[in-house]
């Protein structure tokens, strides 16, 4: 059944969710740390019994030059430079396993899937550790470190996103102008944060992207991982000013409102987890070119292979391959 | 936690599932009947925007010489003939879409995924409808026609699996004396089948298969879709008899014991829906060289990706590539 | 609590669902073959233990000709001929157990309970098989051959239920001129398109009748079995406009808006399976005399007893007895 | 699947439930006071609108004299005195409606259908109230009254059972040398109940008889209605001898000890509601002549209308028509 | 999520429940014949091991004169005479174990927790039987006697409520011009009811105040106790009238309206089990000085400890200490 | 129902779990460099409304020196110095509201509550943050850092736990000689572990205690937490040894080995979090005077507040007060 408000709404609904005031300074202050610290990014042949795709063990500077890991896959063979993606991943999950996710370099695009920051362990594997303050939390990571936008979570996974495209651009195979940020969920928040800390992306995908509109977001749905939030809150009675002031920092919609690359959304109307309202949020904010896929009778899955096949003619649209 | 048998156990249970006198001339009759329906096989192209994989939407003749789908998938460029894997799917889902299940295709085989008639709906898409009586059954396809062996869907679906190595052998691309079967759950117990009525495959890969042990598996375990079949002689009492000699016409138990293929397994101590004394009955029975992993805190997952590396390195030793 | 809108803005709901310009031609055709078919219907005495009620197992012929099961029960020793009542069966259930349901033979009735072809197995047992295309489904009828009309079960369930009703007039203890139709859920739906049907029906009780409405229906519950074509349209992304087309064939609605005889309705304001705004969508629509029974605080179960006492009431007060 | 011991195990099961040393005295102190108490048994016709039934809303002398409700259902026109069936409900439930249940009278019995006091508003309707002393309890009857054995529920309820015995055998239309009595689950105990109280019984039929092998049953199933003594147990920590003092006075094993009435039983191998272990105890302890059907496939609906129809064949053989 | 009305409306709701005319009548001899029954306060004191809590095991007499308990508890060494605290249970509890809630005789006041009648057997434990007629009800006491307003449970919980602070009135250690009602959910409902009965009250504290606005209530939540009432009437179709005017003498709605106690109530956003609305629909009526903590991310822990830290403000402000 | 093995095994039951070589080097070490890393001990008034008991907010020096948080409460008024209980918490809470927990001060003891690091967010709040590596986890803290001994979470906690009693002997108003350790479930098994690393403790309580047995506890529970292990594994295919490995250094049945200060336990035969086995292990293997009660009817709960109070006399018996 629908989750949320009747289509012709969400296309015109509009995010409460405020701006801090210093959200710029805070970001432009983060990144420059995050690059000032250095590091090298490493990228180790992994045989995987594969013929069509090679693949790497890479390692990048991340949030406070911390070390992140990530899977670079090429097309064997192919003529560099190529035109990148640069792939971020759903809650819980990691860069999963070598001989998984073989679309985008199967496509003829240089590949890179950046793990998670202290997650993969739910659903597929990661093996970066998370780094910093953990105050008392939820399980989750939703609201580890969310008292302050400085602690917070996000904050560390973000950066590592944009240090990932940093990263990818060095790479000798790949075109750093033909770069691109893709994922779903809360790769897809990812995505988006992407979009608005890196000014030149040569596109943008965010399928049912997560973590937007957190002021509706928080209220209109049980289901986790939003869920982690009303719960901290319960807890922590009369928090919900500073955790709210936190999580402006980190809002889609926000971000959203900052990006100029082309962008492609997907949304599905039976969408428990992200609220179809907060992905038309994001979209509606938008500042760059956009358009969107509605999925009428799916849930969080949304498009998937879909999304996928549909994503794959949007970035040869804009990259080339 | 552990969801049957002690794994020491394991290692020597042996199932009590009988054999019908008539079970090889019934399989005899059934696929030489299926053979005579004649019926071509044709592959179209199909754009995928994919550059290392080269995609064609397969129909060939199946039980009864109706059309049966499938996805092939070559690595673009490779020298041929190749060796081949033929995959068959899990319960309730069909060959998917092209853009997914990529990884034997990019490991250097020839790869064809056969729908599954008449399910294709629940998990991935099918596009191959099922015939037959369809007599009252639970929902699913574990009852339809249980009432008697010769309307049973299995003897479809099974008919399906030994056709599409039939097909495969003819394909150009292929090197006919170099094919496997491979399959988990429904699909490892599909390559059973294939593998106990196929006699000169080249290796067989049945993880977690399903389809093994009835008369065991459907009183010890309360999951779907062995389920159904308790569900159906809850309303229909009194068939137990009948349908129990329906089922042993299916039981991957009895075509484990007519296989001589190098097979691999695995199995899972956490798995509800298929439990692993019903994998353990078909190991234990398997005629031909065979091997197993366990997977010891597992669900129905099992090896998930782990199998797969483990199964390619296992066909890379069987098939070459 | 309630699932659906308020009572007052239930009163005057209507469908959005649309007539296909060949809706009376499809169905004429349809039935026009099935009478062609020919096939006879046989009535073998059943023993029961029974001593005030003599049953017979009925087949007769039904959608193209094929031989559908029926109990009939008759009160013993009454006089002919006997104002009748065909009974169509809820999802999921068959005609059932010869004890099972003695309510309308002991009220004076000659009573036929059709069986419903391929289901029967879930909570009442079935005799009579499905015929015809199986597409790919999800578990379930209610998305069999549900991409084109023709190859859709509610086509074969409905002419059946039409055929029920000219087998009914044929038996000698039969007034043919006093035949009513009733059911609830699904053979409340049935009946519903049989008083569409079939022009000179004595009375029609539709007890929370299922299947009206899809457009509303499959986005605004998520309960089963209305949920399965939204689980269909998930994976068959893209399906939605066929999918609508062939419902709209079988829509209570439609079929309501050309049925002529007195008709009893009941909803229920916490029906989740069946939303009480489908129901009264058929309701509104119906051309003939009509009134409904409004169950504020029951589900789906509706009315039960007290929907049978008030049917029996109504029976007695458009057929005698 | 199987929720209880192997069936082979089964078959030789003994409880470890105790007699207490006063138990017949209790009882025969109970029944003589219950007697003393007097109190008239009335029967008024009811208009049902059924034809083969005459239908009467009986009210009889129960425990401590105190008004008991029951149907009456004849088969109309029927030459009596005609052999009894006293059937008693299960949990939760009560009389239900005037045109439920109308198998026994249309097989030629008088049925009397007796209400359970203070029940009866889960899934059939009751009329009659409970009386006595209501300590602190978990909701549902189990707990009510179970500290002490004089105080406890079931004494009442049992006591109304073989009060109803007593009522049916004044009835003119009844033939006081065939009464049988009839349940399942807390109906199929009752009865196991009246046939240790009432000495001279036709037959007894006890369906998945519930209430008996308390010392088992509260420790092997999670499922309610067994799950609220130990819920209580739970919070009353310390109080489980004397409650397994008064469940002694009322479990089902030490009334089949004292029966000797043919009696007919039922259990299913995957009832998780009641134990077939439990089931067992009853029936291996049971002193008259007996016979049980075992439904491997089956929960707690065990026969269901299978059951109905070979309790007919039984009571036909015992009890004439 | 959200499980009522928005805010702003909930600030303005005003509860369509009536008052019966003889409302006061109804309660006015309610009152005086549990007054004129007599009977005697007894407090014992109990050994518990605590250093600074004094604590007594209290009978006094209730609803009828039946003897009800209570827990008394003093700071030890506190000079008399104290303002005293006089709390109700919820739903399922009872007055529980010595060691537990401290908090109250911790502060300073005279703390006298009261047993709720036949309940106490759920979450903390009881000692008082219920008496009267109890009809045939739903598990749990929330439909007991539900058919007539001088049969129903709450008459004699609520008498037992006035009763207890006349009760703690008499004890020399306490000053009656300082008495407090105080408690959560169906504590905090009887807390009102306490409230509207009681004229002199020094503070009234009901937080997440349960069985205010039955009309409302019983249709817009599904979960339990509310959901007792839709139970019942699902199966005694047809009751709806007089099971709502019985409620309409129990209902918090109509005792607020008669309350003039300096009050403070509590209500929680996410409640799914005392909706916000029927919370404010009995703060709205409230007729003497109020205030309201909203909790906006609990759901019916509401404020949990945080809003005992309010109440003990409140209450000293308002009584001293 | 009954979740483990009968009762007369549990108490002859010897886990399986072994003893790494540097055990008592690792804990020596790690300790060691706790007490180096130096800190003090501050304790801040706060007010609370309470007039029995006084409250502190007490920081102390924990793992690595790092400041962990603690309420002390103390009975006003009593003569120091006083026997102390230093009392841990149960998984995802914190030491929560001062409000909360007043048994052990107003029963003459000082109460100590520590603070868990990183959790306090799910049932009741902290204020503590973890530090150090957090690899890729489960949701929850059993995962955090796991694949080390030296990173995992109870590392770290446990050292806490140590430093806790360390810092209460400090306290001038505390007996030094007299210091005792309590909890329930974690907190249980945190009190074990300081039973095993502090050699002078007065007494030991622990009821339920979660975290022994690890070999059989991850393979016999489905149940949170213990199941965030086999979650891990399940991802982390091939870590079990090294997982297995660091949780030999923290299992309660190696603490349990190394204690000698009088031990109260608790087991729950209904418990399906922390099975009883489980408990039996630490239980037999431990190597002071014990005692042990066993709940049949409980589950996780075990006895609860009878558990306190037999708690209560126990700490008495062996601290005086």
């Amino acid at each position: 059944m629908y989750t949320d408000l009747p289509e012709d709404q969400l296309r015109s609904y509009r995010s409460a969710q405020t701006e801090p005031a210093d959200f710029d300074a805070f970001w432009r202050k983060t990144l420059d740390e995050a690059r000032a610290a250095g590091g090298d990014t490493a990228a180790v042949p992994v045989p995987t019994g594969l013929t069509t795709v090679d693949t790497f063990d890479v390692t990048f500077p991340g949030y406070a030059g911390e070390p992140v890991r990530a899977w670079l896959r090429l097309p064997r063979g192919a003529d560099g430079p190529l035109p990148a993606v640069v792939q971020y991943v759903g809650y819980g999950g990691g860069r999963g396993h070598v001989l998984e996710n073989l679309v985008w370099a199967s496509a003829g695009f240089a590949h890179l899937q950046m793990d998670s920051r202290g997650q993969g362990s739910v659903w597929s594997r990661g093996d970066t550790p998370d780094s910093g303050p953990a105050g008392p939390q939820v399980p989750g990571v939703m609201t580890r470190g969310i008292e302050d936008p400085h602690d917070y979570y996000y904050r560390r996974l973000f950066t590592d996103a944009v240090r990932a495209v940093d990263a990818v651009r060095t790479l000798p195979q790949v075109d750093p102008d033909r770069v691109a940020v893709l994922g779903n969920s809360q790769g897809g928040g990812t995505a988006l944060a992407a979009a608005g800390l890196v000014p030149d992306l040569a596109a943008v995908v965010a399928h049912v992207p997560f973590l937007c509109d957190f002021p509706r977001a928080v209220v209109v749905t049980d289901a986790h991982p939003f869920r982690e939030i009303a719960d901290y809150l319960a807890t922590h009675r009369g928090h919900d000013e500073q955790v709210h002031r936190t999580l402006s920092y980190v809002d889609g919609v926000n971000f959203a409102a900052r990006a100029d690359a082309p962008a492609r959304f997907s949304a599905a109307l039976m969408d428990q987890t992200v609220p179809p309202s907060t992905v038309f949020a994001a979209h509606n904010a938008y500042a760059g070119p956009k358009e969107i896929d509605v999925w009428r009778y799916n849930g969080h899955e949304a498009g998937g292979p879909d999304d996928d096949a549909a994503a794959l003619r949007f970035l040869r649209r804009h990259l080339g391959a």
